[in-house]
């Protein structure tokens, strides 16, 4: 059992992971790269880095990081369960368990697809490795947000008959025969009892099952009972959510969107929950 | 007159300013390089910059700071008055005008003397500079609990014909014949209408007037007003203390005491008084 774990791998994150260190937890920190600052061109107001470059800070980061016996898993948490005293995390296929919780996902204002949270484990999916089985030799149907979303369709096209995929990135894609790109915007989901159909502005897809795939998961389904605020988590001045044992620092828990705030979110975090494990 | 004034030149000090900078706000910080950074033999977790010196994360602090168009005066702000929609604030014997403040002068738990704040104005000064005029040929006391409290006490030795020098710290004195040095610890003023006599523990002193030297003032003698909790400042999340266009960052907002924390709070006070000055 780790002492925390940390979802997300951007400032605030490894703030958290280099403070949980500098007080001798052991700690697990799930994500890749934020995206957010690999693509900065130029970060003028980072005190003692002035204009640094996106992707120099992040390998300043990384480099801070990797002197820790931080843990590191490059999957997407598909949920985080309270199960009183401690922690379960799923992260694709893999579980793993912490004492304490600190999120760290960033903010996403891409709005969910209509009627995604209600068909939400009811044949629409957002982890292409967990569910695949179930899908076996049937039709699925994938809407791809992120790079990753490109393999696990390659992966999804090797277990299921037909793949139908919708790109939310742009690309030039390699995929099997049994794969077709929809080029498209989607609109809502459809059906009775389980997702059955995906309207798209200009098309419809019937599927057996449909995978939406991107790097931040709707707060709701991320951490069930979760007490939010539009696309920001509610937390005190300790960084506290609703949750007893779950903390949370960065842009996901409001404005300014700044590294400076985070890394200073990220430590108070982290120095909060050490202070609870003794 | 400045839009921001910033009360203190640590961390959250300089990050205020450089992010005060960035929104183009024309910005004056007062103090002098942070001594509790440039004792730190070494800084673990400030994300970025592993296992940096004190001194080298000041200079590169100065570095930063140097790069934008701040004003820096190196002098001990005796007292920041709300002047309905602008601050008045009073460095040594200077007075600047800016339109929002920001505190961020650190934490400091140094007790103050018995009856100190009872007779502050009364015979007890905190400003050498500003009051000597007052005391032109009489006896004064001085206690002196910073490095700048020799230079001040070397100047009330031309104006006073007698000064006792009471020093809090440790080191060789070289004064005029006038000074008399008393190695002893200050444990209350006394008087009727005035602070008339410092009792301290082996022995007393009776002077005309008092001058109690230190970096950083009461918060409650430093703001009129300011609401307090201890030693620190009451803010709210955006960093506003109780006074209007007032705000705190850092330290003297509570634990943990620790840079990327003051980093960050200093960029959130900064960001939302910029937000306010149109």
């Amino acid at each position: 059992m780790y002492d925390i774990a940390i979802i997300g791998k951007g400032p605030a994150g490894i703030s958290a992971a280099i403070n949980a260190n500098a007080r001798n937890k052991k700690t697990i920190i799930f994500g890749g790269d934020s995206r957010k600052v690999l693509l900065s061109p130029s970060i003028p107001n980072y005190p003692g880095l002035p204009e640094i470059t996106g992707m120099d800070f992040m390998s300043r980061l990384n480099e801070h990081l990797y002197k820790t016996d931080s843990v590191f898993v490059n999957k997407t948490v598909i949920a985080v369960y309270a199960m009183g005293d401690y922690f379960s995390i799923q992260a694709e296929n893999d579980f793993y368990e912490a004492k304490k919780v600190i999120l760290t996902t960033g903010v996403d204002f891409k709005k969910s697809i209509e009627n995604e949270d209600t068909f939400l484990g009811n044949g629409i999916s957002y982890c292409a490795t967990c569910d695949a089985p179930l899908y076996k030799g049937k039709v699925v149907a994938v809407v791809g947000y992120n790079d990753e979303s490109i393999e696990e369709t390659k992966f999804l096209s090797q277990v299921c008959s037909k793949v139908y995929f919708v790109p939310m990135t742009k690309g030039n894609f390699d995929f099997a025969e049994n794969v077709e790109i929809i080029k498209d915007v989607p609109v809502k989901f459809e059906g009775a009892l389980k997702a059955e159909k995906l309207i798209l502005k200009k098309s419809e897809v019937i599927a057996d099952g449909f995978f939406v795939l991107k790097d931040s998961l709707p707060l709701s389904s991320l951490v069930p009972g979760l007490e939010v605020e539009g696309p920001h988590v509610k937390v005190n001045k300790n960084m506290e959510t609703n949750i007893k044992g779950l903390y949370a620092a960065g842009d996901v828990t409001g404005k300014p969107y700044q590294i400076a705030k985070a890394v200073g979110e990220g430590q108070i975090a982290a120095l909060n929950v050490s202070d609870e494990i003794s």
